[in-house]
């Protein structure tokens, strides 16, 4: 889908508390995410980039040693290698977020 | 940077017209841009993908054969090799661009 209206757009269940829709190409992947209140990622990491921008509501994200709490228009950008991991508070989330097509 | 607050964060001249802040990762590259009224990019395209999301204002774009106005939270996705442009109307644009670190 090349363009997408992210109020219509058809998600489905990707974790637990998380509903999304992605879109795989050749190098890169963007995923439309809507994130239930009182969620959490204790942290993790890769080896490839990632990179994203909250679109409504509030989170806060830990990225290496840096640690806040993002609202409507933060952007975010992990580095390779960067532990990191989130929180949602008492609503919804939604963000897009782009990170690299994997390797199979 | 980690965190962006695009409020706030400092611009530099890019284009003709275009204000941005750009980071560049081990693989993805994360471009904030403003757009000022009344200008078009007429078209090119790149052997990577490139996405994004309008965060405000209204710009056309086109994807191929694809054609549409987007306005705040509308996000594109440009698969590799597509022929791609865009047009600004009466008022700036504010958008969120990710594409892909060019091998130097």
């Amino acid at each position: 889908m090349v363009f997408w209206n992210l109020k219509t757009t058809r998600l489905e269940a990707f974790k637990p508390g998380i509903m999304s829709r992605a879109e795989i190409g050749v190098n890169l992947v963007m995923v439309y995410m809507e994130i239930d209140p009182g969620r959490e990622d204790t942290g993790h990491e890769h080896p490839f980039d990632q990179v994203g921008v909250i679109l409504e509501g509030r989170m806060e994200m830990f990225v290496g040693a840096e640690r806040k709490v993002l609202d409507r228009g933060d952007a975010y950008f992990i580095a390779s290698g960067q532990r990191h991991g989130w929180r949602t508070f008492n609503q919804k989330v939604k963000l897009l977020d782009v990170s690299q097509t994997q390797k199979r």
